[in-house]
């Protein structure tokens, strides 16, 4: 048996219709669906590695009546996303805490695949837990699918948690 | 937390150098990954569901020097290849029993990617574990890939285990 616990990471996003603090639809189904089946009560077996990947492009999207006139406006604004992300990792945190499952979090910036991938090589759990909204092709040509991409490229074993049809909102890009 | 154990479904096969009753590199190390990995020492936790796929197409082509003359001599070679499979299942059973954690082993007959899908959507486990060799494009063209199949196809998460390279033979086509 071995005596180091095996290391899950889980990638989280944040919702795109409630946006910050709150989690997306589906990363919080999949880190729920680790817990129940895989962890279950073995909370010493495992280590949760929270990985939330921010995207770049959309800093400040909701800020659209914002007006940045130096460089500490940006600098500012970096920081107010960065702890954003941060209120993001504390809900999953504190749900491990509860739990009382050991857990590490933290942000990287970035196309959320290239950071997954890249953090995969760089912390090698012992496999990867993403969450999916189940698209169709249709939608997947305009949002990506960011779950195919890491079964194919994260240098690690991959599971895909796919969306309830009953959880998902009207809109089924939203998350 | 479930009183019901997660109930994993492994895809097993028999090696392609070795044949019946070895099982494939690639099947056991998903196998033993799943116990490594996921199971640990939570046995109670978990059942594990073992899927045999016999493929049809191959059935008797290491009987090159038997003649088929009575309707009995094709009856006896499917029992004999049965036979086969179920030695094979025997493998993978006696190992869950020695550790202690529950399973179920059965075979059908027909194409693999079939096969798996049709029982996923019948037993309905909380996820499909299955094997790879971990083939280039170019391998892959000529061999198929259960694998991919069974992430895009299969009614529930997969996670796909690939072979190490160091426990590769000298033509990974071999398994």
């Amino acid at each position: 048996m071995e005596s180091e616990p095996s290391r899950v990471m889980v990638a989280v996003n944040e919702s795109t219709i409630k946006g910050y603090p709150h989690a997306s639809i589906s990363s919080k189904k999949a880190f729920e669906w680790t817990l129940r089946k895989i962890v279950r009560d073995n909370t010493s077996g495992f280590k949760l590695l929270l990985l939330h990947a921010q995207v770049q492009d959309e800093d400040g999207f909701d800020d659209v009546d914002s007006i940045y006139a130096s460089p500490d406006d940006f600098r500012h604004m970096r920081e107010r996303n960065k702890a954003k992300g941060l209120h993001l990792l504390e809900f999953f945190v504190n749900k491990c805490h509860e739990i009382g499952v050991g857990c590490e979090a933290w942000i990287r910036r970035g196309d959320p695949t290239e950071v997954i991938c890249h953090e995969v090589r760089r912390v090698r759990p012992d496999f990867l837990v993403v969450g999916s909204r189940g698209l169709g092709p249709f939608q997947k040509v305009f949002v990506g699918t960011v779950s195919e991409f890491c079964v194919k490229h994260a240098e690690c074993p991959v599971i895909v948690i796919k969306r309830n049809a009953d959880e998902s909102p009207q809109d089924p890009a939203d998350d």
